[in-house]
């Protein structure tokens, strides 16, 4: 290996910018054994403390992309878009959000991840939906695709295997919080599909990763000129997560709210959210598709474009036509489509607790964050990758920010297996409760494309 | 564990100070398995980035230290004091110094290294001598110390492990150049023998691995504070390493010197050296040494301490006595002492080649680097630990800094063994030759105590 492990490490611990080639052998010597797990990691320490450039962030990307297949389902499934959320409590919408864009003629291939810490994770989500396998191979994908147009599948062995492996070190070496490190993970999985357009929703505020808005516009843009680079059409939405999304937090409550949505009866604001999603996934989409479809149209101004996206969404929902896809995909990835009709068939928790107001008002804000503590008590979420997490239980939101209560009104029932024990208090204190209503929250902070 | 490794890595990756049981904690977890490679790999590149502060040094020598046998040698062989150089060009100044020492009635329980990058090794000088053991076992050790009152011998398994399986670690995870693991490093093997004092000769100059005089004080200022902390009286000297040490490079040339030495035949700078540091040595064991023998001076001055100190070595070596005890030493490590008096025994390469003045004049400077480069191409030394190396190659200084040369003169002969392909030129441009004399060189800068 030229040039060798030691010498790619010290560059980097020395504060130097590598070369692409040299990028390349560190994650090529990785994956063959030529640099071992202990040198990776102290690389990604050196990585995480000096930083990598875009350029070296770039190379790390298409060096990981390139450790396996890459399926480049634009060639025949076109056009293709994904969505892709950093992490957010109560953030559910990729569920709805695939087969509504699916449903509008744009196929959703989605790579999806797991909850980990205070946020939850599609899978295990979709997980709760009795039957549902997300570790379809890659041909079973293309498959679930054609029929349905979306489908949510986990990270496989045969797509950027060099990030599952770098995860797994980073995890347990404390290099996971390094942006450049974020943006090759993120993108070398969901850019080995080969898609025609990426959305990506960055969360920004108490429930998310990234708490401050320079932090969260910076994660954003490195992350949509990486992947403009590498010729995939990006563009971010920057997007409020200092409340909980919708009116549930936890597995199976999620997926209840996730058909609520798609029947056109969820809660406002996650319905909002996967409208302004869904506009943008259509805009790229629209933007790749052949001529006939929609080339005749691009004289047409980019708010014509949108107003008319939104429509056909609007359309799919009210329909019934973004069920069906719903329904179609979860059969097809062997899950039981009879929880839509019968949300009784999801898994259930023993008790449902009522958390109380102590006192009348307005509620000012919701947090997040807190209410990500509660779940994960309650057994909703992970800590570390290997616990295990239980279905039912979670948070039903009865009342949201700006809401009126009245003393002794449910601001929120804890979906819980044990009577006891139950982190009530911390539920309690997540609601604040003030004399006027707050302003109005921008779900939607900042718009970044490349 | 607890802290969990992920904890530790990351208190440290954020610039955080570990408690004592902290890092007791970390080594202890590396050597039972509870912490990996890929975890202590990189907690070693967050301690290089981020510093370590002297409580954190101090743990960490101490739990080094703890992770194997201390011999406590000062019960039962008091007085010993050890000597450790960080590493010169030509720096052979333990192999005679240490039997001096211990004719002085001081014992010498040294533990050293081998050849790395530019510097040379005792262990690797005294194995050309044929048969010298240097793996010992502790018992042996002892017994060797008890007859001859010197033993030089290699980290063994049974002191400090954890340096041995940290400095392998450091070795390939580019860690290596860090102040505070140096410091660890060198005190855990040295004070596990458990000495009465210490003394550090603390290399400074193009031909060490610190350059400025800064960086070299910092590192004896840390190493005198740390050992003197756990309990081990330590003085530091600061000694010149812009010129090569003596007139020899390379292993048996340097066996050959240091029996010159001992015979009161050694060239003038090592020979002076050794006496700075054996005074050093003599007056720490003679503070230790029981009222009998030497509390009844304590009323005289220090001054008068070191002279008699002076006087004493110059006896063992105008007596003969340090040579019988460096004979002793060899023989009880199974070493053919007979080279003593026929060096030719030693192994001696198949050529000499002569490097010539090219001008005449003063020779100003002599570059250790660019001779410790010659010795390595000449096969002296090591570039990577697994190197093997060639016992009869070297450099042969017949001028130094200050001599006067004509045209023509020999400058240095290169021992090699083959007659092409040889650094002559390299050799050559290492002496540079001037007008006028240069100023006195200051062999010792500084003296730092505790």
């Amino acid at each position: 290996m030229r040039p060798s492990p030691t010498e790619l490490i010290t560059k980097k611990r020395d504060g130097q910018e590598h070369g692409p080639g040299e990028i390349a052998a560190l994650v090529t010597g990785f994956m063959n054994g030529a640099l071992t797990d202990y040198q990776m990691s102290a690389w990604l320490m050196a990585a995480l403390l000096r930083g990598l450039s875009e350029r070296e962030t770039l190379a790390l990307t298409e060096a990981m992309l390139g450790s396996g297949k890459q399926l480049e389902l634009r060639r025949t499934l076109s056009p293709c878009v994904d969505k892709h959320s950093t992490g957010g409590v109560g953030d559910k919408l990729s569920i709805p959000l695939a087969p509504l864009v699916a449903a509008c003629g744009v196929r959703v291939p989605m790579v999806a991840g797991r909850s980990l810490g205070h946020t939850g994770g599609t899978l295990d989500k979709l997980e709760s939906i009795p039957g549902y396998d997300v570790r379809l191979d890659v041909q079973s994908f293309r498959k679930v695709l054609r029929s349905a147009g979306a489908s949510i599948i986990g990270a496989t062995d045969a797509l950027a295997p060099a990030d599952r492996r770098i995860y797994a070190l980073r995890d347990v070496s404390g290099t996971v919080e390094s942006q450049s490190l974020i943006v090759a993970s993120i993108l070398s999985k969901k850019l080995a599909v080969g898609l025609n357009g990426l959305v990506l929703d960055v969360k920004c505020g108490r429930g998310a990763f990234m708490q401050t808005p320079k932090r969260a516009r910076e994660l954003a843009q490195n992350l949509v000129r990486v992947a403009t680079a590498l010729g995939t059409p990006t563009v971010a939405l920057i997007t409020n997560m200092d409340e909980p999304l919708g009116t549930s937090i936890g597995n199976a409550l999620e997926i209840r709210e996730s058909i609520a949505i798609l029947r056109g009866d969820g809660p406002p604001d996650s319905t909002e959210l996967i409208l302004r999603l869904g506009e943008e996934m259509l805009l790229l989409g629209e933007a790749e598709a052949k001529p006939a479809r929609g080339r005749a149209r691009a004289d047409a101004g980019r708010k014509g474009k949108r107003q008319r996206a939104r429509a056909r969404l609007e359309e799919a929902l009210a329909s019934g036509r973004a069920l069906e896809v719903f329904a179609r995909m979860v059969a097809l990835h062997g899950g039981n489509a009879g929880v839509i009709e019968k949300p009784e068939l999801l898994p259930q928790a023993r008790h449902r607790l009522a958390v109380l107001a102590q006192q009348a008002g307005v509620i000012s804000s919701v947090d997040a964050r807190a209410l990500a503590e509660v779940a994960i008590r309650l057994g909703a979420g992970r800590l570390r990758t290997q616990d295990s997490i239980d279905p039912a239980v979670g948070v039903e939101l009865l009342k949201k920010r700006g809401d009126k209560v009245a003393r002794g009104d449910v601001l929120c029932l804890l979906h819980t297996q044990s009577k006891t024990g139950s982190p009530l208090a911390l539920a309690q204190q997540a609601f604040e409760i003030g004399a006027h209503p707050p302003g109005a929250l921008r779900l939607v902070r900042e718009r970044i494309t490349g």
